[in-house]
């Protein structure tokens, strides 16, 4: 069984990738510490599973933590059945959009991932931390982690990958990890299953203090119009990995109630 | 308690606002038709919160009919406390971001509000046909409904609109409804509870034929550059309610799993 505290090894994961490989586990729920942040602004009598509604539907934006209360729901869904369920529905619906479309044959059609929480799962890392943090995101403990290189993939996203690849599509990674992290993040996408990709787009210092919207709309734009790629899907885990500029000619939006990215 | 065939008094449920008014009415579910439709392409297996969360993150589109293994879970989600839970939160939402901007006091700040499941509730009509449609959207039926002039208030959203009001933001509903509804939606409104509002905008003929996208962009664009409002906020159960130009400083997206306009 897989815990937080396993060495991850991201090849057998992926080649799981059909099976259940975040399984339920309870033992894991009570070692959570308790959050001190809102996560919005009202969490007296609050229903967690709205909050996820709310959150998932760009509606509750611009949070720092999970609500206090929703610790455990939020732990619970993250390793348990429905985060994978929820993510295969949204999986689907992106295969069976891009079998649907015409493809243009010129090498010019590509998909934008975004890489944590999408291409890349850091649950493990998340779940020693409480599922949105007991405080606001701590980049030197992310970081670290990230240099590890070993996040597995998000089976469901390796699913779609295949089937792109398989049917000509070119894949962009755009993420908001930063340039000194491309070696270890090419590391880890090999790793997990994705061997082969067009460009690996990172954040360089040109972009430091922009919003993720900016950031990826000028990054999407440049794929358009300095590379001439027409952009098909693009498939995040946050909404500003969607919205802005360029933001391709279908969206899929991934769960994620554990951080919030504007 | 209320039950589908109840004759509706609408005064009386905006009077209690703040109770719930859609009571658990689990000897409705059963009265329910099956579905026929397939509400997105697959339904082996398929998760009906999962289903439930694509829909509402805009990722499983275009769908004519809710899932058949759904129904019963849509009908409970709608008639239970779950569907006032999740508006309440979006509700919350609204009201906080309205009372934390800086109004420009000139009387040109207008929040956009969509009727039919957003200002007006249609779950009565809908409680009598499955919930989603044994077959796609049937506009006779509905109009009949419509006709009435009898769906009560969403509640939440009298909430909203008092506090708009309250604060000086001017209403304007932008519906698809049609002109020639116009007076038996007047009528409903204000019954329901929706005293005043500075624009009524229904759908006439030169915009026949036209996505809802298309036909609410068009008039949102003409409150803004002909009337010359602001359009602060923006309320809607469709995305097609909040995606296209002029959509608001914000938006806020209400659960709707019953049916999809584009």
């Amino acid at each position: 069984m897989l815990s937080a505290t396993d060495n991850h090894k991201p090849e057998s994961l992926v080649a799981n990738a059909n099976s259940s490989y975040f399984p339920i586990i309870n033992n894991q729920i009570h070692l959570l510490r308790p959050q001190s942040g809102s996560g919005g602004s009202y969490t007296k009598g609050l229903s967690c599973l709205s909050w996820r509604f709310g959150v998932e539907s760009n509606n509750v934006i611009g949070w720092k933590t999970i609500p206090v209360t929703c610790e455990d729901y939020i732990g619970h869904y993250m390793l348990g059945s429905q985060y994978r369920k929820d993510s295969k529905v949204i999986t689907n619906e992106a295969i069976l959009y891009a079998k649907s479309i015409n493809l243009s044959k010129n090498g010019k059609d590509v998909w934008i991932f975004d890489i944590d929480e999408t291409t890349l799962s850091n649950l493990p890392h998340y779940a020693q931390h409480g599922f949105g943090y007991v405080e606001p995101f701590n980049a030197t403990s992310f970081n670290t982690w990230v240099g590890t290189g070993k996040a597995p993939a998000l089976p469901e996203s390796v699913k779609l990958y295949r089937e792109l690849v398989s049917l000509g599509v070119k894949v962009v990674f755009l993420t908001g990890r930063t340039e000194d992290q491309r070696t270890v993040t090419e590391t880890n996408l090999k790793r997990a299953g994705y061997h082969t990709w067009d460009k690996l787009l990172l954040k360089g210092k040109e972009f430091s203090g922009k919003t993720a919207v900016a950031y990826k709309s000028a990054q999407r734009k440049k794929v358009e119009e300095e590379y001439g790629y027409r952009i098909i899907g693009n498939k995040g885990d946050q909404w500003s990995d969607l919205l802005g500029t360029n933001t391709g000619l279908r969206t899929f939006k991934l769960p994620d109630p554990m951080y919030y990215i504007s």
